[in-house]
């Protein structure tokens, strides 16, 4: 670290003036509803207080020029997308959001004006899932905008990547590859089409299709799909140490994708966030029209457990191409379309 | 975001195969005690569960370059500190921390031995609070290293920063101003005495002293002073809409100050992470020789409560000072010293 900033570090009058930490979250409290029933003590205190039996809790960091660009979208879109991707771990639990925290590291330039399009963005979620911001941590960022949110959800049933047997089928709800292909078209210099874009900009919310699906179908293992579906198969397998065949065939594909690279990209590419589920066989299949019916996407049984301890896919994917793609993948490097 | 750096950020395959996520939690888990009885699920899934029916939580970002430098401590210290500084938002809560999580991102070069080193901090914080890291998400850093470490504690009573009225006294645990003393000395080039970098960098556990003393002499009123004893008082002040005297003449000052600006530290320095509490008049008296038999800590009575909306200082700091020092100061800027 220079001198240099160090100095900077110190003085910036300005935005001390125009920015505090009370501020930001009376900025993005803002337009919010009233807080949740189980929050007894929301921000504005040392820590938040709530109450409930049984808690998910899980986090995820959003980094500018890591998990996306200012020239890609807008800070109203990373705002929302940040605390609907951390949601997404809850949706694999079938647990409903009550609380949310969002620590912030801003730059100084221009501290006040981001600060408004994220918070825009960050209560557009809050109301889409019905949660309450109840803390957070606001600092300087010596570069990239950095947002990390915590979500808290209700538990009523254990719903984990365990307990999988051989002979059982795997679901996907949705359609796969949109939000990666959106990616490597701007890590390419273009532009996405806007139904790959819109992919990447609004992850879906899916607590109550897994809700659903616990209660109606008895489902018990549930995965979301953020590190692409090979890889988060491979996670369930190693959980219930166990095989599983993934269909190559049946992949449900996102419908703007090029024809080239939608199967690698719809098996490969992450950051998907629909629901991968197991079921008994056949279990879901009566099922399925009404799940249909119900939230008007799609599910699609993409193939089966086996024993083992490998992810097989079979159909018009090779086993070499698998491995070359699964192998090195990694929420340490989030671009690697 | 230039080109170049893309480019970087899709081909790293060295650092891949190296760490992953569940390496990392693998890495800072081992060594550590088995998990807490309210942890039901715990790394591993896509959220982690715990079972408890009032829960604190808080959470707090440590950036390099923001919070600390390398050449100031080294990373076993840094990783410490981060889990300890959270802790300190549960301490004024008098609740004992069970679960932690924790988000790290870091930069390429040297991930493997800065997650070591990391880890190993993290790890003594964890032994040193007996709780348990239930969770957390691993990203690239595009530069600086980001810790984001969130603290879930056990409630009894409610303990927060209202209800105080004119007349109470105020009270704060241990000595001020070290750690910013030693801040002020690295940030001149210098290298600070140790004693005063040992308060930078091992911050306090207060729990034990915040919940002995809502036990045993009916604290009710308390806050962690983070942001330095002026600017947290006036917090408190907000929080009861009251006014706080505070006396300049008896602030508890760390020894290793140096004459010349000891007082302007150890009242507006900030990151002492020392109880600030408050009692009715007189209450706290009779408690205070078995509190320090007890703790080995000093506990001193700073000020009190009186009407108004305002903190003044008396003794031989003037109001235009207190002014000038704690008006622009917040958690946007930790280096203010």
């Amino acid at each position: 670290m220079t001198s240099r900033n160090l100095t900077k570090g110190k003085s910036h009058a300005n935005t001390e003036k125009l920015i505090t930490e009370s501020d930001l979250i009376a900025r993005i409290l803002s337009g919010t509803e009233k807080m949740h029933s189980r929050i007894l003590i929301g921000p504005g205190d040392d820590s938040a207080i709530f109450e409930n039996k049984k808690t998910a809790i899980s986090t995820d960091l959003t980094i500018e020029n890591v998990h996306f660009c200012r020239n890609w979208v807008n800070l109203d879109e990373v705002g929302y997308r940040a605390v609907m991707v951390a949601v997404s771990d809850l949706a694999a639990m079938a647990s409903n959001p009550f609380g949310v925290l969002i620590s912030l590291a801003l730059p100084e330039e221009n501290a006040v004006r981001i600060t408004e399009e994220l918070g825009d963005g960050i209560r557009r979620a809050l109301r889409k899932i019905g949660a309450t911001l109840i803390g957070g941590d606001l600092s300087r960022s010596p570069g990239p905008i950095i947002i990390d949110v915590v979500v808290l959800g209700e538990i009523n049933d254990l719903i984990t990547r365990r307990g999988i047997r051989p002979g059982d089928d795997i679901w996907v709800t949705g359609v796969l590859g949109g939000s990666s292909a959106a990616v490597k078209t701007w890590l390419a210099g273009g532009v996405p089409e806007n139904g790959l874009r819109e992919t990447f900009a609004k992850p879906p919310f899916r607590v109550r299709e897994a809700q659903w699906l616990v209660k109606n179908a008895g489902i018990r293992t549930m995965i979301d799909l953020s590190d692409g579906l090979l890889r988060d198969l491979s996670h369930l397998a190693q959980a219930s140490k166990v095989g599983i065949v993934l269909e190559s065939d049946v992949i449900p594909l996102h419908p703007d994708l090029d024809v080239d690279d939608a199967l690698s990209l719809g098996i490969s590419g992450g950051e998907d966030y629909e629901l991968c589920l197991v079921s008994k066989k056949g279990a879901l299949d009566p099922f399925l029209e009404k799940f249909r019916d119900e939230f008007d996407i799609s599910m699609t049984k993409v193939g089966y457990v086996e024993k083992g301890s490998e992810v097989r896919v079979v159909g018009e994917y090779s086993t070499s191409l698998m491995q070359q793609n699964v192998s090195g993948f990694d929420h340490f490097s989030p671009w690697r379309v």
